[in-house]
């Protein structure tokens, strides 16, 4: 089963050090389950625990992008990298935080195109000019971010959460990394008033 | 000066929290100076204390491949991402690693033709593949790195490196990160024995 | 409302001539809903009618290709087209015909490495092949295709299939089409025995 | 002979159901030799039929583009996906009908920079981009064109054209179709007035 | 006219120095007319001559590759870097040197896949490698040719064309080079026995 | 070592005709060494020859751009076409012309967002759309370098040496040309007052 999740397979929960596995037990007990990355990059628990904090700066900041707006980079550019376990799992996430069933599947399907709000789609594209071709990045991207009312704090979290998921996208493929079933249905259905 | 750093400024040394000034001030005793890296992620202190933890988990690992060979991945991958704190910075690090004043240069020119050992080939070519174009990351890659000889805990370290730079390239260019002027020197006379 | 069917809106059904009317009639009795495809393509009767036969003359042959196997070349395509239309519309028919809550998911997210049986892979390399670089297309594809098992009827069936949403895609790019609300959550609860 | 024709053989006009071979026996009699795109798909009679039904809809459509225009489309957008076929013997027909013995070898050979007048410039880089990338094909892209003063049925013109030939440029390519000798030489010399 | 000619205009034969204008005209002679190249050099006789002495030294060598496989490389690259100049005056060359009026037409449109000799597809593929990517021109391309049968002298005979016409495609796109009318027809039909 | 130098050996420099022999050794004097370029094409000492009067006719011109800024080209094309022999060789060259030991390296890396005067990235953005994707060329980049200021002789100068050095990035590619150990130091000290 440890090796559906990972090509290199997977540790169990209790196999963690104890802060990991407290870490971890937490998110799964408000998730009703283990996403299968913690599991999968438990093998090395340096590893795992720079990759909590690193996420957790990144994507529990207080200030700044609001939570919808982070899933939403993480979707896009994730869908730009055609990566599965982020796509499914953050999707989920997406579908949840921004109280939609359908943006998430578009935004993946089609980052470039999608439709948005003016806001977003600065957002968005910052993003992807940094993931996909980032030897290309320049100045006048920064421009145009600027200009659509984005402030240099919250260009510098665009650009935080885009760095962040080029290396989770990467862990993730070079894993094999399969998404847990539950993610798939999360925030299908919308919830009545 | 901080402005000639980064796009967004940089901190001063003594303007980081307790742990990351005596941290980065070990880096800066050794090295002579500060690697403007540090100062410019200064402005957040858990992005920067993240990234460092992360930095010593994957490229102060004492087991499977060499530091030398670590340098020479971050080299090539931020040759094909045409970044050029990392190029330059780590060019460096590659010549005092490897020994070699000549090796850095051809690599980030052209990693994907450099002459190089049949081991450092499967690295760079392993390394390339998930730092270019993940999406068409495949089984086929990770084969052939086993045949190779590479044993899936150094491929792990392959793409732990190529991971943790993809997001470190993607900082340097949102930032404009000036490499200090130290770096282009290092490494490039051959000591006398 | 037609307008957010379609950039260039939509007629409602009982605007076509009276052959399409009942033809795609019939398909809504079907589905439970009119696919937004045939209101938007409606504005050109002849077109919509040289599509519908396309449409039935390739999907809808009774030999070679099974008809999960066509779809699944349909949802690869168009992922790797970034086409949100076809990849949420007929990633709902392939969830159903595949008898498979997550293959869609994973196909239009990642066409070149999802797993897939050795046939499977074969469909999908040859379709991706002529799909997305066709200037490329030579006689090592249909050779590799050939050595996989596949016969002469089935690559064309392949061909055929790639090449009929080569032009859907496109139309639907070219429409901005939106898909159907209903299409999201079909196939997606796996039914009871 | 048939061989020749296709990667997957011809039949001849007589193995065609009666209503085909009546259809393209005009076509053969108005141009003195039968296309080898017929007797190619004639294998699918059904495919075939649809195929030809699609072509008189977009191609002989009297309102909107010309003639020259559309021939001027399929040129460009073959030539951009290298369909050999397609170039050759649309090029001959686009000589004819824009009465110019150098135009289709200027725009297949670079349809992006050739020398074109506002309005052809306009039609072949919409064309262009549905043809080629159609995952980055945006509302700016038809602003561009309507800018350019083309009328929302004239984007439809371009739009149907370009998709109808993704679908033909790729069943030439799938069968590696060859052109008739005759297409070469057709319509390049200037007629004496 | 000289206007037509080039971007930046013509000079006429008899501005030309002695030396030059006695060479070109003694092609002109044999012609039956000045190739519009040589008139829009002209406006610097030292990069002209030198361009004709690099000329002549890659194309009119006696030894290694025939003059018809010489011009095969010319309108290889040149067709896959869309240089309209190079493609309609070397694509008459070879309809004359390779006596076949088909041949050019069907290599420039796509030189990936057309059909050729074992020998001519090593020749055009080893040609393509360093036309187009030469950053990922390897070792490999070089043992691919050599296996194929290519001698190291023949080798080099296609990187000198090659890269000869890598350097006249770019100033024939720098100055939008038009054509002689004369090259569209010549070569075009069959002379008889 | 001659093999060291380049994938088919090269010669000495008394293996050369009398002219080329006495024209390397002036260069060779000047510079302490002889640049190992002109020993790997020294095989064919016609093609040297033309190379050698190509060369000085683009870059040794008295007028239009300065020296500086012909060796910028050559860098930045170079690295753009990742060129070890030219980045290195000229790289060092720039390094001395621009009287700055950072430059080079900042060139090569990443040529489209090093931080340039206006003038300097005016003739780098030219110089890299013609070596890069010379099909794409079109007079919007003509416009673009002459609204920055650059005369047309300034543009043909780009112009020339980006071609020159698109044949020369590809002879150093085909004879995987090995730079001179001395080019790696030259002129990264700088100079004192």
């Amino acid at each position: 089963m440890a090796d559906d999740i990972s090509r290199f397979g997977a540790v169990s929960l209790d196999e963690l050090p104890d802060d990991l596995r407290e870490r971890i037990g937490a998110i799964a007990e408000k998730s009703g389950f283990v996403p299968n990355v913690f599991l999968a990059l438990g093998h090395r628990p340096d590893e795992l625990r720079a990759f909590c904090d690193y996420h957790d700066a990144v994507m529990e900041r207080e200030v700044g992008l609001s939570k919808a707006e982070r899933e939403l980079i993480v979707v896009a550019t994730s869908g730009a990298n055609h990566c599965t376990y982020c796509v499914v799992a953050h999707g989920a996430i997406l579908r949840i935080r921004a109280k939609d069933p359908f943006l998430a599947d578009r935004v993946a399907t089609n980052p470039w195109s999608v439709e948005l709000t003016e806001r977003q789609r600065a957002i968005v594209d910052l993003a992807l000019a940094l993931a996909v071709e980032p030897g290309a990045f320049s100045a006048d991207d920064i421009e145009v971010a600027r200009a659509a009312g984005l402030t240099d704090e919250e260009i510098w979290d665009v650009g935080s959460v885009t760095a962040l998921f080029a290396l989770s996208n990467r862990m993730a493929h070079l894993m094999a990394l399969r998404p847990n079933d539950e993610f798939y249905l999360m925030g299908r259905v919308k919830k009545l008033g």
